[in-house]
């Protein structure tokens, strides 16, 4: 067997099979078990299974086929109105609709989020994480009836696996760990660094395909354009405003 | 053995023995085989084994003894400095210095904290998340050396456990877990669902510690107060924006 924690990949096709009950208690269990702020259990997670509701979800993430096709799809949101109905039938303050929060919560809730990937695959299942949740927060609450206060933070699609695809490179581990302070890069110690992943012959691919010079402009110019970045950022910014930060 | 996953529970006291470097090796990898968007890999690991730095770094982290107790702190964060000077030396736009994109590198650096942390609980090692991290982030960030772009998103200590404390409560799983869409909860469903928490003897003694009327109020105005987070938030707003969200 694979070391589930060393060699991890990204799942995007599943078989048509289901998985057992007990198996995603388990997994959420493992959610709820992770570390989380004084307690607080600041999140929910919002369990798309219906196929009907599968294919209405589908359109919020691009019609990315793993929506359609996972048996299971966790939306896990970073959520203070649990815990803000818990303080008001206790004629307590609400303190948590700040900024600080929404960083603290949404940590929180990754947190969990990762803790059921790590479940799931333990257990041989496949997991991708759908990152544009992110992008169209605001459409995704609409559809899942969050109330204020509730933020979708991660999408999760889990099923069985029917691919077994390669581990897709990583810069190497001396350029993400740095020793007791932050040691900043010479511009050679990024092209050092960089260098595999740039010859990597489908990167290669990506960079004629797109007509542009190197891969670092297919990244910034054409995948995460700035002026497309900027329009969904205001976006969250103005979703966040008037549900979580709320007075 | 313990399930790891099932029956995590957070470790403060570490017995005063060194991890190897091995182990040390294959969590941080563990951190960068975890999913992240786009494989851009917006995170760096700061490792502080130090003792001298480690009771420098105490403070900052309201002196809990963690700091210095573990063989190893990592602060990990979010980290658009890496890609940008790649995009810098390449004629490459910065798409990244924005809201949407300082939550997505907050949410992929705590992906790769949870992934760090679940294998070093597989190799038997002690973990505590200090979330202090939060509130101090514009202090750490100076600490470390951080340059503009890089925000502190998580600490672990890390450490040969010392203790095998009970598990903590936690909400019921149905308190958590919504099916299709998101339902809200009546009075009675909140009550029905804190009853145990509120129950537990040692929460009681708290309540009567600090003079409240319930258990609510002592997270809400005396843990997590509104000035205090209100002021620690505007802190954090600040940073960020003098650093990730920069021109």
């Amino acid at each position: 067997m694979q070391d589930f924690l060393q060699e991890r990949r990204t799942v995007r096709k599943y078989k048509n099979e289901r998985i057992p009950q007990q198996t995603l208690d388990y997994i959420l269990k493992a959610g709820m078990r992770a570390s989380n702020c004084g307690n607080m259990q600041l999140y929910s997670f919002i369990i798309t299974k219906d196929e009907e509701k599968k294919k209405q979800y589908a359109p919020l993430h691009f019609n990315q086929p793993m929506i359609t096709q996972a048996d299971v799809v966790i939306t896990v949101c970073a959520d203070i109105n649990r815990f803000n109905h818990w303080c008001e039938i206790n004629n307590a303050d609400k303190s948590l609709n700040n900024f600080l929060f929404l960083n603290i919560a949404t940590i929180d809730a990754t947190i969990a989020a990762q803790a059921i990937t790590t479940a799931a695959e333990s257990k041989g299942l496949g997991v991708c994480w759908v990152g544009t949740v992110n992008y169209m927060a605001d459409q995704i609450a609409e559809f899942l009836h969050l109330p204020d206060g509730v933020v979708p933070v991660a999408c999760l699609t889990i099923g069985v696996p029917d691919e077994n695809p390669d581990l897709t490179e990583r810069l190497p581990l001396d350029a993400v760990v740095h020793s007791e302070t932050y040691k900043d890069y010479s511009d050679q110690d990024i092209r050092n660094m960089y260098e595999a992943i740039e010859e990597n012959p489908v990167n290669r691919g990506y960079v004629k395909e797109n007509n542009k010079e190197n891969l670092a402009q297919v990244f910034s110019e054409v995948r995460y354009g700035k002026a497309g970045n900027e329009e969904f950022s205001e976006r969250y910014m103005k979703f966040v405003k008037s549900t979580f930060l709320k007075q």
